[in-house]
């Protein structure tokens, strides 16, 4: 591609993700989205599937041969936008906080690149609806999305990274996300006489000091995990002892044994600190998305391919797992795969971390992370197919 | 009064306790009531201000010589009645859960016994609106209800003691009541990352636990008292680490110097347990109702009445301090004075406590009040008139 | 008794108390103390047998009749006097530091008064070792202390009144005094290795902290009672994580409920904490003295006695019960009696308290027990006599 | 090295280990060891000065050009041995439970493979007192140890990988070890009245509750720490409220910064909660081994000189840093070196963990240790003649 067809590519990158970004959409709400991506597949001549799973779209190239696949989310996030920006959302309370819509951009970017060159297999394009809320990866699997799929990939822009910078890892990369709920039982009466009622915001505040022990004194320091009690409702008015207090809360983990541990010590707590205190204390864990583990063979192909668009400096490692969650992990439980960092810095932005009002990324990773999805892509299919061979 | 009044004067009394108890009526909306009041008042051929402090009303029968006063209180409380009695309230979400509807009636009775009396002096009559909430007993003497008045009595309807049995003890009865209200301010913040946060719920765990050690190891444990935080509010997602939390509560105290430790115990918690976890508390203390104390010499003619009325064996002392709130306290910072409690406990609602949906009482306290209010009255004027004399 | 004749005896009184105060002898090993009381006790002609209970005395006098005991108790304390006292202590770590000095001489007192008097009965002189410690009241019982005595009556000498009060109340005046052990075990190991652990420092700490709660939020507020855990000892270097901790403390309550209540909420919180942090826990509870409860026919009878000697200004009432322990209440539990409180407040030692090494006491306060001793023993006879008349 | 003479050197380097197992001596008290040490190098002919840093070693071989040093450290600890080995500890209450004895075994047997081989340069040889208590590392460095070294390395036997197994990291591979005193000054008591004292066990038992949430709450979760408040001693006696509580224990940390807010909190936490409760603590924190961080280059030098040794194979990572601390650390803030891990899983005693009584590991370990040591030194010496010839 020569430098004006860059200019152009570019420019076409840009004006995809700015209207999306413009249009923000919650999770299964992708429909206008959804229009934009077909009318782009269209224009590329790309034959594909619209209405999968919802709002979701399986667009495909190539002929006879292994299959790759490369996935694009697109859902928005239930944010007021704060950035100022002349593309900002023009939908009040919703916004691209998370980058998804640059995601869908670099993989129509991928598609236009792919089209124009000759491939020994087939490649799919996800673009799935909900990863922020709804596991669309699950619904996009039961509609088929990797149906003869050999390898997936794809990747996140990310603010700690400059641009040029491709960060991979082999293996767990992004935490378990559980969630719970905590419902406690004590027993009513006047604040004036404790000893006829069971004060339920004494026993949820032990509860919380309690749970913190389990981070501090009963897990593998190695491992990082985290448990927050998001939410803590108790009582009704200043002159009545609580009957009732409802906390909720979240656990990030980053280990099958920490994680079991976890929620082995919650339960012991939850029910330890009700006996103690002589309230009826109910706990419901609520699993979450599974980690991301990457292959080692993707992770090394995916390597190569990061190589051949931003040199060996450019190939980073993430320092450690990030405690975030996404639901890529569901593809890599049914094929391998490998999920990496697209380094997005923003000058001014700096401070604005995603799921944030102000949150906004430097556009010119978007023809990066299209060039690296196309890559892998190519890639992968070759050692697949010398695998067949051999 | 012969066999058939005191049929005629107890049905009398329970058929307005239950009008009343039928149509309760909130802090300073006790319209109904006081025309009811006002009507029975009308009957008897007493006069009376209406209007006092909103909804009070002031009455008083008797010639020239000194004053004496007797209260009653008349407003509801906001709660939903369960009791199932045929009577029960006719106002949805309001109800006379404390036997203000009783003391209604025992003060009209009262206002009927002297009427038919010479009196040595005059007796003057309050219907005080607001006892649960507004302090109407300062409106009241804002209004100039104990202009004149050398003593004031009045009592409250109890549950723990028997119909028959009054008790009456000197000095402080009941508590200091004041509340109080803590607002934090940590960081919020992506669940996942505790470190770019200040969590508001555990700091507002730990405040709680913290307050305990005020009463277990502040106070002098003679003192009887009580911290309660009744309500906590913490965060808003299980995702999301809490930025603001919210608690407040009451303080019972029934010493000055244990109040006075308490308050202090509390300011320094609250700012500590702040530093301690880098977020900012805000404590609000609300002073309220002083407690009540019976004057030495007006507690014994209290008990003289009462033996008049139910016997030696009849009159008991309260084995401790209430830790409940009565704003007869405002009245006898001005006048000396006494408030008793009419012993008033109902077969089938022993377990349902004050301010409970399934309080209930045996009317039989009705007549025993009114007759110990009207004969407190005379003992009172009796004395006023020998002193005076001597 | 002449003016000269008082000089003479409080002279006599107050060189018992420093004869005795200068060797103070621990519980169960008073035998210079025994070997003095028996001395004066046979200058004064009053049989007695020694060697009561290892180092006590009885002694008796009078006719046949009824039988009224007097109690002093004669040990001293493990401490280093402080009081720079001429007649201080000469035996290093040991001190009469509660009075009993002057509770010897003020029954010796008692004894010289009533020797002197015709007496419608019998009084019997109780010199009792070990209140401090090992229950001498309850060896003295079972050595024939009480056999044919119709009631008791004995006293303390308290520094929170003044020389010429005496504090007399019926019913209970002191508290229940357990106390209690908790031996922690849970698995020790690598600083650096929390997960392969059980911190036994950790969960004796929230095990404090939810003790708290028994009294903040579990017991009726109106009884006064404290816990406190006096020691704790957890773990051994600061690289090793504790596998054992030892609390040990005790409990003081007022009314048998509120003890129960304690009593079950330290179980079911050691148990529970125990549980919540996967720790053995193992509490034990020691019972110790129980309250004195003084019985309203011999408090009114202490009236009386006390009113002839300090006049009816004299005579008040504690405010409330004290926390303290006394094993007089072993006697009250076979005969009826009082325990009465001698004002004896010291100017310059207001701020030391009974048990402190500065601690002192009034002497003016020998003569005034002395004098309510012999007066309630010759009044309780002689209600005693008139009863048996009736 | 032929069959027969690998049997030898084996025996040989067993020989070496027990004798030195046989007599373990504390931290700068290895004389014997010294002695031991001191005989085998001249056995081979290895001019070394003995005394440095008391009980220390240097020994050097090679000619003229760049220097390469080796470590091993020499002292035991103050554990009674439990193994029942034949060649168990003679000394009692002192062992070798963390396989120093082997690291010296290794050491000769490098010397004398490398004395037997032409060498571009020089090797030093240092034989270090102390690395248990009191930072020896430091005082061989004062003494001129790392005079004229361009790289050093050195290994610990770890029971945690099997023999044939070399474990090596770049970066951080060891805890920041800093340890802390805390001491509690509250106010004295009775135990009856909380009112008149500071209790010392209830603020120390917070301050342990507090600390939890430093970990919980306030670092980063992706790098591990620990904080252990290994020792509580409060208070004295069951029946007084404790004046005192001391709290000692011990951080451990992988990154300057979450050190940097670990000691903060600690600071901020325990001035908090002396505020808090009106107590005054005093928090000393002692400044312990710096985390050990293995270079680039010479970590990629080592896995080449291990995989020589082992086969590639047996190269491998340790999955995350460890919380342990290593005094090597000091050596390596002046020169790059590396660090490693030498497999040495022994059946039976695959439960006991360094440090314990009962540590063992296998001895088939010391020729694989011995041969790395030697490896890794040529390889070094030949890179940095490269590089100065480049």
């Amino acid at each position: 591609m020569q430098s004006k067809d860059e200019k152009n590519f570019f420019d076409w990158l840009v004006e995809i993700r700015r209207r999306i970004h413009e249009w923000p959409e919650l999770s299964y709400q992708e429909h206008r989205t959804a229009s934009l991506i077909s009318e782009e597949l269209n224009n590329l001549g790309i034959p594909h599937r619209t209405g999968v799973a919802k709002t979701g779209i399986i667009a495909e190239i190539g002929h006879e041969g292994p299959c790759v696949a490369l996935r694009a989310d697109m859902d928005a996030l239930p944010l007021k936008e704060e950035t100022g920006l002349p593309f900002a959302s023009k939908v009040p309370g919703v916004m691209h906080a998370c980058g998804h819509d640059g995601h869908v951009a670099m993989l129509l970017g991928a598609a236009r690149l792919l089209k124009a060159e000759p491939l020994s297999g087939r490649v799919r394009f996800i673009f799935q609806p909900a990863e922020e809320n709804g596991a669309g990866a699950l619904e996009m699997i039961k509609a088929g999305a990797l149906n003869g799929v050999s390898a997936i990939f794809g990747g996140h822009i990310d603010r700690h990274f400059k641009v040029g910078e491709i960060a991979i890892n082999e293996g767990l990369i992004c935490a378990f996300t559980d969630t719970f709920t905590i419902n406690i039982e004590g027993k009513g009466g006047h604040a004036a006489w404790p000893h006829e009622a069971i004060d339920a915001v004494v026993v949820g505040s032990l509860l919380v000091v309690n749970i913190q022990t389990i981070i501090s004194r009963e897990v593998n320091p190695a491992y990082p995990c985290v448990i927050t009690v998001g939410k803590f409702e108790g009582g009704t008015a200043h002159n009545v002892i609580a009957e009732r207090a409802y906390l909720e809360g979240t656990i990030r983990s980053t280990h099958p044994d920490v994680r079991k541990r976890i929620i082995d010590g919650l339960k012991r707590i939850a029910r330890g600190v009700g006996d103690l205190h002589r309230a009826h204390v109910k706990l419901k864990i609520k699993e979450g998305y599974p980690p991301v583990i990457n292959s080692p063979e993707e992770t090394n192909i995916a390597r190569e391919a990061a190589k051949l668009v931003v040199g060996s400096v450019g190939v980073l490692k993430q320092p450690h797992p990030s405690l975030g969650g996404e639901d890529f992990s569901f593809y890599l439980q049914k094929v391998p795969g490998c999920f990496v960092r697209f380094g997005a810095m923003k000058k001014g932005f700096e401070k604005a971390p995603a799921h944030s009002p102000k949150f906004n990324f430097d556009e010119q990773v978007l023809p990066i992370g299209a060039k690296f999805l196309a890559q892998v892509a190519k890639l992968a299919l070759k050692r697949l197919v010398e695998k067949k061979d051999s």
